[in-house]
């Protein structure tokens, strides 16, 4: 298939050198990154995009992506599906999917979980919102760059699902770490609080597959002196996101928003920008109460 | 085993039915609740303790609990078990056990999980506190109550294990509930973001287990009008729990802090009583932001 790619970022790029690895020809553009092993650069949007059946997007946020967007879409043949894989609120991805129906394009939003090592071993999950017919046509590209596609509904809900998802995690990572440092307080083993924990009603995705204890669980970025991982600037993009989407749907979320609070201040105030987002658990065993 | 049994309500008195099916001599004593088959009656708690090896109890709270281990331990054979299964503050698990050892005695503190259900079909989960003799002699019949006893530690691991664990489980049961009413008015389908959810992330034993959206998930509480199950009021009661110790030992919880203060506005203000503590997500759905 014939592909546009814009933004090889560090997501992006190894995406993009994934779908050329498949036979696909992929012609990419970036205004600042290089572009990947088996991708033909082009010297602007209009000309990556131009022919493409696919145009794919991976941008860092919802004001890049609708200027993006105008640019692209205006350059694309009628019919083409421009498929957006960045995490963006949920408005700009339904005002881009308008102005690509506009175009005469279809349109997909589809923001992955899975981060920058699900993008290079090609293990990432999409949440996608727009058309079963557009969905048809990027599937088998889904199925390049990742091994699961979810098609949550029309425009708009692949972003829907991946900031509720977020939001929960975000929560629960907080609220895990908390425990853990309350469990050291009381004298309680973390290996016999991930034992009871991880087999019981309070288990989850945190506290099984990415433990922020280090030497407990399966290997996971506390193992690592906390390195990323999932950065914790990027938990707060999403988190944000999802407060913006709940504060124009009218949505009472009282534990997203103290997840975002949370995350703001370890980012913007203490030492967690460039730190997984589960150095919460060191950040909870230095502080006392309030 | 000769076993004395005090505090025979929703949870006790299947256990002790339980341990008496199994075999075992049980006497047992409550103020109100009548013996259950197969179990003899004594007329105090002194009566029901003495000759016994092992003594069960179970009980509302910290200070019911001080009271009746003071009348049983006087009454008590040298050498016996005080096994107390109920959910307390830490601090009273403690000063139990230290009671009991300068009587003579062994002590344990084993909370549970599984709920009525759990109590009644023999599979509960003990997470235990004490010494490994007091566990080795106990862990017969925690075997016969339930599928799965933990060793946590030493005397008010068990209590901390759970408050912990039932920390993180208020905290996502909420979390959930507000990321569901979201997804609703953000026009994301309740099926799929279960199944996004629940392969993802944000996966938990509330959202895989217990999922609160009735019709989804394996069957829960929300598929029989949100009956408990396990009530609001009983996670109040843990949360409360929680945030005595993690005050107690000078521990920063703000997660568990907010969902104590949300079961509370639910139990106290709204309709929550008698509801089952998954009952947030109509909650939530009823409500605007803020």
């Amino acid at each position: 298939m014939k592909i546009g790619f814009i933004g090889l970022g560090n997501m992006g790029a190894p995406m993009a050198a994934n779908l050329a690895k498949a036979g696909h020809a992929v012609t990419g553009f970036d205004l600042a990154a290089p572009v990947p092993e088996g991708v033909a650069a082009a010297k602007s949007i209009a000309a990556a995009v131009q022919g493409a059946e696919v145009v794919i997007t991976m941008l860092p946020n919802g004001a890049i992506l609708r200027a993006v967007a105008d640019e692209a879409l205006a350059a694309m043949t009628p019919g083409a599906v421009l498929c957006d894989c960045s995490t963006v609120d949920v408005e700009s991805a339904r005002a881009v999917a308008a102005e690509a129906a506009t175009a005469g394009m279809g349109a997909l939003d589809a923001p992955v979980s899975g981060g920058v090592g699900g993008a290079s071993a090609g293990t990432l999950t999409f949440m996608v919102g727009g058309s079963d017919a557009a969905f048809a046509t990027v599937k088998p590209l889904f199925d390049v760059m990742g091994q699961k596609a979810v098609h949550c509904g029309a425009s708009g809900a692949g972003q829907a699902a991946k900031i509720c998802n977020n939001m929960i995690l975000g929560v629960t990572m907080i609220a895990t770490c908390e425990a853990f440092a309350l469990a050291d307080k009381l004298g309680l083993d973390r290996g016999k609080m991930f034992d009871v924990v991880s087999t019981s009603s309070g288990y989850s995705w945190v506290m099984n597959a990415y433990c922020p204890a280090p030497g407990i669980g399966p290997k996971s970025p506390a193992d690592n002196g906390y390195k990323p991982g999932f950065a914790a600037e990027l938990m707060l993009k999403d988190l944000r996101l999802s407060q913006q989407a709940a504060t124009g749907a009218d949505a009472d979320t009282p534990m997203g928003e103290l997840a975002a609070a949370l995350y703001a201040r370890f980012v913007e105030e203490e030492d967690g920008k460039g730190m997984d987002f589960s150095a919460m658990l060191p950040r909870f065993e230095k502080r006392g109460r309030g």
